[in-house]
Formats: structure tokens, sequence, C-alpha cells
């Protein structure tokens, strides 16, 4: 068993917020982040993917396919973009970084799956002081 | 002559658009930075000073004293905001790095050459690929 | 089940050595880390979360939360300070990273086990090439 | 029980190939990797052990006899060296990251177990956008 | 006056000789860096370039421009290539970084110097350890 | 003209005060950074040399030269070391990262311009948001 991380990353902005909060309770309970005009960051998400590596090519997965499917699930659909307004994944849930590390899981697991290799762990990154990982509903 | 800098950061929200121009257009010229729901980036900012060694203290500058005024006069106003809707100072202004640098630039120049030093050079880092250095008018 | 993971960083002074040992045995031991006169690191500590997510926030726990208790437990006291004279969780220990972990473990476990969470891992990096994780006594 | 991790750094020449393949078929294969006049990296190794603290050093492993057996094994053999000709432990196999991660366990697992710890994790990093991990045989 | 910083990687083996010494000589010289059998490098290229800001974009140059012409110019010719068999700005040159340096400068002065902006700096980053900075031939 | 950076690292221990104040006014003056018990950094200094390119070697200055006489000059006397007590070149000095550059600047100054290049910048870094640069008296 081997483990191999790829790293992607996105731009993109988004606010901490429930809507049925006033705008003074949201500020108590999500601080700045609560900003009604949103702010936003350079995000980096690391996918890692376990299995056997395939005696043909050296390989647990080819790298560029484990991109290719990164990109498509998810990266097209939020970089650059508010992901609050516009990810269609992250519709009805709160912002936060531990949503989009569960979100990017769900988006993910079943096209990494088909190949020779499972899902591992999804780590998003937010800032050089924080990040959150996700290991599926284990 | 010896040059300090001091790094400070900040994340925001922010689009690249001219008001005049119709949507194609902006995303003709700004490509997906112009996303009309906004996107952010975690901001460096390294502010680089210069002077003459104190020798009573060995230092150029106080670095708390520089950090506050960076803190005061820059992150204060962007930290967690949106820069086309909420920075006094980039009013009226495209959004982007090199006009960011620029107007620190003109927020820091007085406050920080009322001290023994002048300043030297505004950096701002957008993502790990792309930064702007001002120098002022010269 | 879900992990979030807080940097904070100190700066220090240490020295590793054992008091009943000659200076000479302490220099075969222990190197130029046992120099009577200190060193010192630019440490990183990583403290590591894991719990539910609460649906109310979408947090596993409020970062500024974790961030005050990493702070008032741990970098108050040891941030610019010798380790061995002027930490109390460190006397009558050796200031190795190794034991710079565990006892920073044995700091933040029951304040961060009151919150929604438990402590999971505490990593302390020493230098870009060293670094010590504990996980508790497992 | 600690963990504790060694990094160390190495730059050499690689290629993807296998030589029943055409060229044609190489290329399809491994892309731009399977170049025949080689093209290299600057790669990072990550060692981890675990064990017990030794009360008598607070170490759990002097990091020094540590990254003695990873230069012995492992650095001196591929530091500067043509990974696919000249390293005798990748002799007949794929030069993927993730054979040279399996290939330096086996380097490194006997003569790190015969000191007062097991070795954990061989993590190798090929670009700051690729890593690959082995635990053993587990 | 502005000054924007673009960044490209590449990943290329090469090695350092003269071909008129012998082997014993060029080891003497070039140390490991001599070996016959090639070794390589991540190397990072940062291309800055100056100018003053279009009032109508608030970019000195457009970034998808200039990444356009350091890919097609440079990383097209030098990535996951041999430096000193298939990079023709090379040919004949002993493959140094501070001779990758000058040439990436000269195939990048005169498209770059076409845009509303001019040349200012090459730097390339060969480790962590080291870089070269060629400003042309001032 | 070409510029060649090496990068070194050094960890030591320091204390900011003037033996002629109180306690109380270093305080005032120095903040945290005068703890009588000390603290440290991991400091990383980077050494700048300009010249002409060697025709016969393609470099300017063989960085292992230049790597021995940083070494030998700088490094040997401050890593892990006290450098208010045990540092010869600051003696006398307050121990701050701008007289840490002036000094290495002076250590380095001669025996690097004996070698066919001239010493051009010497920073210091002493935290991920400081650092100091020196160009000499010009």
């Amino acid at each position: 068993m081997i483990y191999i991380t790829r790293r992607e990353r996105f731009n993109a902005a988004h606010r901490l917020f429930r809507p049925e909060y006033s705008d003074k309770k949201n500020r108590e309970v999500f601080g700045k982040c609560s900003n009604p005009n949103w702010h936003g960051h350079n995000y980096q998400l690391f996918v890692t993917v376990k299995g056997e590596v395939d005696p043909d090519t050296g390989f647990l997965i080819n790298l560029k396919t484990l991109s290719k499917i990164i990109r498509d699930k998810v990266i097209s659909k939020v970089d650059h973009k508010n992901i609050n307004l516009e990810v269609d994944f992250m519709k009805g849930r709160l912002a936060s970084t531990e949503n989009l590390a569960i979100t990017i899981w769900h988006e993910l697991e079943e096209p990494v799956n088909k190949l020779n290799a499972s899902l591992y762990c999804v780590k998003v990154t937010e800032s050089e002081n924080n990040y959150v990982e996700y290991f599926g509903d284990k």
C-alpha cells in the first residue's frame, strides 16, 4: 500500500454567516469572516490517494489523470468563484474550510475510486496558519 | 545605509473590471478575474524601509512601530474586506496588484518618513507565482 | 470526524545537557547543542484537533478559541524565553524537541477536550530539517 | 510513542520508460517524463521514525545518527546521480517516485531498527505539487 | 515605474563539464556536478518586467501574456529536457545557472520589450540554497 | 555583470539590551527581546556576490568556495552560539539583526573580494516576517 498526494490551488471569495442571523449575531459568531461584502483566500488543496503500485508503470496512479479529475470536479467549479454563490456542491452549506474539505471529498470519491486506487485524504489549507483534513466517514 | 523589511498579511476579495465595459468586454480584458461575484486572495505585503542604524538601539527602526503603522494605515483597511467596495484608498481605481502597491506606498510614505527612515519599497504578493514592487515615483 | 490544525510560532533559547554530566560528556552526548551559553530557534507549533462539525457554525471548533488556548497555555510561556530556565512545564526535563511536544500536549489536552473536540496531534518544528509529532499516550 | 522526522535532499536525473516499449508507446504512457535524454529533480526525502523517548537524553534517537544512516544508505547513492543508471537499489525498477519511496524504505529499515526506534514512514517529494508516502508492507 | 514578477518552473537534467577536459579534470573543477550520467533540478524562473501602469487596465502588463511568452520562449524548450543536449539557446555553452540566466534573458528581451514594458531581471533558482540574477548588459 | 546568492543557516541565542540601562528601561526600549535569560532564532544568511562569468567554468564563482568562506568566517562563529557572549565580530555591539548584517559584511568583504567577484549584499532573515539587507557603505 502506497500513498500519493497531488496539490492543486484555487483563489476564491467567501463569507461565513447564517442567513437567519442578524448582522450583529453573525459578527459575534463569525467575526470579520462574516463581512457581507466578502473576503477571499488562496486555497491549497492536497488530495491523497492510496493503493498498490502498478508493476507496468511503477505508478500507483497516473498523476495527470488524478490532476484532471481534481480540476474537472473541483478546481473548475471553485477557482476565481464565490464559494457561497456559485459552487454547486457548497449550496446551502456554511462556507467553512471544514465543509469545503468534506464536500470536495464527496466530489472526488467516486471518480478516484474508479481508478486503481482509493481516496484517502482531502486537505484544504486556507492560510499559512490553518488547514483542515478529512479522511471520509470513518 | 541599511534596509529592513517587515511582512504583514491580509485576506481580501476583489474583482478586475471597468464599470463602463460590458460583461463580455470585461471578460475579454480581465478573464476570470472579472467574475462579478468576486474572488479573493491571501495577499502578502512586504514593506522595506531604509536609513541609518541608531547607535542607541542598534535598530534602523523599531519593528513594532513599523508594524503598527502598516496595520493602522493598511491592514486594518484591507484585511477581510472587499478591495473594490470598502477600501478608501482604492476607491475609483482598478483593483489590480499594481494599483494596490502604489496606493499602499502613498498610505505609508508620510508616517514612515516621520521616523528615522525613509520608505524604500512596497511589495505585494498575490499568489506564489506573481508579485509587484513599487519604489515610489522614481 | 474531521481534523483541523492551527500553527503558532515561538522564538526561544535552550540547551541540551544533563547537570550531572561533565561539560566534556555533555559535549559528547549532545554536541554543539550543549553549549553552556545557550543557542535558540524559531519553533513552529502545529496543534491538530479532531471532532465533528458543528452544524450551526460549520466549524469543528472556532479557531480563535483554539488559538487563544494555545497562546495562553503555551506561547505566552515559551516565546522569547529560555526553555531550560523559565518554562514551568519543562522544569526538570531535558529541553529536547521530543519533550517539548509531550509537555505541550499535556498543557493543551484538558482545555482542548473541554471544547467540542479532542486533541489529536502536537507537532513541533525546530528547523526546516527536523520535527517531532506526539499523538498522546497511545 | 513519539515520531521524529528528518529531511534530507538530493538532486538526480531520471527517466520513466520500459525498455521493451517503443519510444512512441513510452511517450503515450509516461509523457514527457519518458524523454530519452533524461530530466531531473530536486528531491526531498522525509524519514519518520517512531519509538520511546530515552530518559537519559530526552531523544527518541540522536538525529545525527539518523542523518548519517540516511546519508550513507541513500543520499550518497542518489545525489547528483542518474537514478536509472547508477543507483544499485533501483536497478531493474521503473524510476518512479513510488518505487523510490519503497526501495528507500528497504534500504533504511534494517539500520534504523537496530536503533532504539522503528522506521515509520518514508516520504519523497518530487515537486511542490507531488509527493509519495510509504509506511512499509502494512 | 512599477515592477512585476512572474514565476514559472521547469525540471531538467544537466551536467557541468568541458569536453576538452579529462574526466579527472572535470571532476576537479566541477565536482559531482560533472557526473557523465547527468543529474537534475527543479528550477524556478522569476522574470521581472518594469514599466508604467496602463490606466485602462490597471496592469503594467497582462500576466497571461507574459506567462505565454515565458512558456513559448523558455519553458517549452527546457522543461523535462537535457540542458546540455536539447536546448537550442544553450548549445555550446557550459550548462551553469549563470549561463541559463543570461541566455534566458536574451530569449525574452525582444518579445517582452515589444509589449508596454521592458525586461528588468531574470532570476534562476537551482536549489533552496542557490540562485542567480541577471539584469542585462549593464 | 551577474549576481549569485548563497544561503547558509545558523541557530543562535541573543538578547537586545544596553548594559547601562536598568532592566525596566531595557524592557521599555527592547520589549521581550531584552529577556535577561536570552531567546533565540533560526537565522538565514543570504550572501550575494557580483562579477563577470568566467568563460572557462561558466561560473561567476565556485559556490563551494563561497560556501566555505561563509562557513569559515561566519557560520562557525555564530551557529549554536550566544551572539552577545561568544561572537568576536559582535563584541561591544547591540545584537540586532541590523548589526549582524553589517558585521557579517565586514567579515566577508575581504575574502570574497580576493576572488573574481565583489560582495554585493548581505541579507539576514530573523523570522518569516523580518529581514535586513546591507549593501556596504554606499
